[in-house]
């Protein structure tokens, strides 16, 4: 080492490239993953700025005009749908002094007008009109900047890179067949919910992959069989009948998905490509219907006008940051968005059928209760998984077999980040 | 490059010289320079250590022994009146332990007194006693740390440098003939609000450079004339109306201010000296008196016992950090003061003459009503500007001829930037 | 100076060895002790992280399985009493994904179970059970990871460091005969108060380590005797009778201490040793019992079963983060735990006899009322120093004789940066 060596200090980017090669697989990520600003800008620049990122469903923005607002960290955007009925995603920023264009959900009027000045966007992102502007302002040089935007069977994801990632069209053709007999397309929202969580947006992520923790979630375990962890080889005589009940349950979902030609095959690429997904359909105990106490459907709709409600359960997992759970009766997507390296915004949306009534064919009380309070429960988890890794104590531990899924979540993004470390060009 | 230019990390000042150097004329600043703390930092050093800073009124503290506090940045200040009736200043610091040494506005009690350990100074500063000190203590080198002070025609400036702008004098002997005649000195305050705007100082002051957004100021707008922004050549046909009215009333108080002596002529000087300000007296519409819904004074005494009301009103803005309007019946003083990058104090006080009776003369309701709603507004566009500049999608856009006021704004800051930043001698 | 050596920026390490070593004797430290994280950060490793630290008392976990929590900036620790009636230490974190083990005071169920993934810990830190894990899991790796835990006559310590202080059980052993007398350890926890005082850690330590300011604390002053700062010779007339009344008060209570074999004598170690400390018994003024308003006892049943409350107080200090008074018929412990730069947890616990009974015995507001009022005031007067110092405008202060304690402080706690600063090793 050169005295010059020893004298640099060591750089946010040098900590951060060591602690991403020294990652143990099968353990734990190292603390400062989750509390280091360096690491969350990281996460950003890798995970956040180069994937596709659902933010949104179709049927919060169903007609032209229709617009939302959503925040990715620190890039603030707008959804518009355009005069043609297509989907738009802009910077959320006037091209002027660079005020916050729109706030919240912001109407369905027109043209997108900045709340300061009156800068004029159409719903392309051209500027249509800029007050008291000079005869030769060249107003062609400062429409909305644009951001990449579709939709996959209803789900609305952005991309925030120059280039989105090349194997998504695969995994959008993969996964759209699920979804489509569902009709989330042309759904009614009928619910959402923000929750912030205190927590790293990966300890939310990684809390969603194993159902070890489940023991937490009385009202979720109500429809989940109960032998989950257990093979065949390792399964306790008292869960014998459970076991028997759930073989039973899936023979049956099965015909069902054959009658009505629904897709069920489970495909699991989580650790081995760019767009990290798992796909399956299962049965679920008591009625088999939906996430109520009896397991019976909560909307008397059903979602894409199929002919019965007992169908289990679809449930998509989407790297980085989503997953889903489409029913019989209704669906639930939840967007896991930083906020800060401490801090998750997890937004939850709940589809029912588009002619379904709020007080005649559902009650949102209960179409919503059962993961209204498993987010509340992860919350706490999450919580206090953050105040543990945040300790000088804290190092990574092993995850039990039944974690392969929250080890598959780390390994995919520590190849994120190796990527990211290792790319030439600096980022856009 | 060499090896070792390539590790050393670029620093917080290299950072800020680079984007000093890089700023680009007739355009909003870069993002960091509204967000970034080394900016901020440079901001204080170089602005409001080296400036005179609007910090109060003469009428705050009519007294000897009265005394108020202020903070500027990180500076906490307090100002008295000494016994013989003059202004002193002095950093809020005991000499002792370092404790804060009065708290708000502080009474009117004799000597200052440090409420930890009684520590006690005259109002000239001088440590009068110091309990349970050995007898060789030397009270003379714990007198308090004495600030440059100087109040023009009533307006109270503070100076935290050694040496002081040398422009200043001149300055106030320009622009002390247009307030002498209003009073302010022996003026009784009416009011006084503090707003923390969640923006950065400078978007707090380039707002109010401009009326281009004044749209959104209804209540403001019933007094001042339509016809912001349009030359006789490009007024619309609607507007000629206002603009005869406008004509009528510039000629009606031009007259008037000839008849008794009060100086009218703008004057302009923003960003071509170190204490740039722009001064100018104007018409307002209705009656023509007062910022009221029907222009009306809300304030029966008059300022400076002036024989009437309909003045129009004197506005001033002087940089760094304030603005004024005089009117016959009242006056209004805004202080802007730096909490932190994104976080600001706005401090208003409102003036009437030293005998009018509030619930008698004026209703403070009435006197206060447009500016708390203009402030309010102004507060949301600032919070407004500073989302979106804190975005990555952010980049400077250009200003309209309308905004020109803002261009010299940021141009003469600039220029405060560059001076600091050639310094030889590290700063005080 | 190379050119190297121009450029490289100072690190935070670089400026706290600067500050560290032009420490002025004799005078309050530099602002950035109190401000800077840099320094923070110093201050846990070479004062929290070396040091035993006071943090609960005996009698908060009277039973084998009785637990609570603890945390020491950054390190969340967990008491546990082990099925041997020992004390035990634990960093509070789950050796699996770390989550934060227990919460708050815990409960008393037997074993330790995280409330993520239910792992399972014996009162010993063992893992007993870790579920769904592969058969070839090695349970031995996983135990909790202790922290050196000590009881000194009823008050609990702990000791982040490898190597606890070499000089604790001598501090230990001299100390303890003051307090087993009062039968601390089989106490009863009357009350627990946590106030957050907006201060550094060692302002809220120096602001205890003088009475200079106590004409802040009226409440407190009434069993104090008013001769507080002064000696023989430089005693005030209006201050004869309160001597007198001191010298009777005191010549009574070591008659006392006589006859019941109560050490007394003072000893006063606080800055030439790593455990500085002061321990001394003094009468009360008034009724010399308690701290009250007429200065009777609180409770009725005393502490040890003495025979009289008439004992004046035994006061001890205990570097770093540590004060006690106890009195005939309660004790109080204060815990300070830094929080942050400016931020500092005061712990204040009281103690009476076991089988005193709240209501019959003791009132509870009666017990509180003079600390309470005491911390609250104390609390004001960190804040504003905290305030006064963190401004560009402070500088060190001299100390007046009285205030020689606080010196002692200082001059203790620079000796354990400048040990720190000089330790070849790395910090574990």
């Amino acid at each position: 080492m050169t005295p010059q060596e020893a004298t640099a200090p060591r750089t946010g980017s040098t900590r951060t490239a060591e602690a991403v090669a020294r990652r143990a697989a099968g353990h734990s990520l190292e603390g400062p993953f989750y509390t280091d600003p360096d690491f969350y800008d990281l996460d950003l620049a890798a995970v956040f700025a180069r994937q596709w990122i659902f933010v949104a469903v179709d049927a919060e923005l169903p007609e032209p005009g229709d617009r939302t607002t959503v925040d990715i960290g620190p890039y603030a955007l707008l959804l518009v749908r355009d005069d043609q009925g297509d989907l738009r995603a802009f910077h959320n920023v006037c091209r002027h002094r660079g005020a916050r264009l729109l706030d919240g959900d912001g109407g369905t009027t027109g043209n997108l007008v900045c709340g300061y000045h009156k800068w004029t966007y159409r719903t392309d992102g051209s500027l249509l009109h800029a007050p008291s502007q000079p005869d030769d302002f060249d107003r062609g040089r400062y429409g909305l900047k644009p951001v990449h935007v579709r939709s996959v069977g209803g789900l609305v994801f952005v991309c925030l890179a120059a280039q989105p990632p090349a194997d998504f069209p695969e995994v959008a053709a993969r996964i759209e067949p699920y979804l489509l007999p569902h009709g989330l397309r042309r759904a009614k929202v009928a619910a959402r919910t923000d929750l912030v969580e205190e927590g790293n947006w990966k300890l939310v992520m990684e809390n969603n992959r194993e159902c070890y923790h489940c023991d937490g979630h009385p009202e979720l375990l109500r429809t989940f069989f109960p032998t989950y962890g257990y093979t065949e080889e390792n399964l306790p005589a008292r869960l014998r009948p459970a076991h028997e009940r759930r073989l039973r349950a899936e023979a049956e979902v099965h015909a069902t998905y054959e009658r009505l030609g629904l897709p069920y095959e489970l495909i699991e690429e989580l650790d081995d490509r760019v767009t990290g997904f798992r796909i399956q359909r299962a049965a679920l105990d008591l009625a088999g219907e939906s996430f109520t106490p009896d397991g019976r459907a909560a909307c008397r709709r059903l979602l894409g006008d199929l002919p019965t409600p007992r169908l289990g359960h679809l449930a998509l997992h989407l790297q980085p940051n989503s997953w889903f759970h489409v029913l019989g009766d209704h669906a639930i997507t939840f967007s896991v968005l930083p906020l800060a390296p401490d801090r998750t915004l997890l937004r939850t949306t709940w589809l029912v059928h588009p002619q379904a009534e709020e007080g005649v064919d559902y009650d949102p009380g209960t179409l919503m209760s059962v993961w209204t309070a498993t987010n509340a429960q992860d919350a706490r988890l999450v919580a206090r998984a953050q105040r543990g890794v945040a300790g000088p104590a804290y190092e990574p531990g092993p995850y039990a077999p039944s974690e392969y899924q929250v080890e598959a979540f780390c390994s995919w993004y520590i190849a994120r980040l190796r990527s990211e470390l290792h790319r030439e060009e600096p980022h856009p």
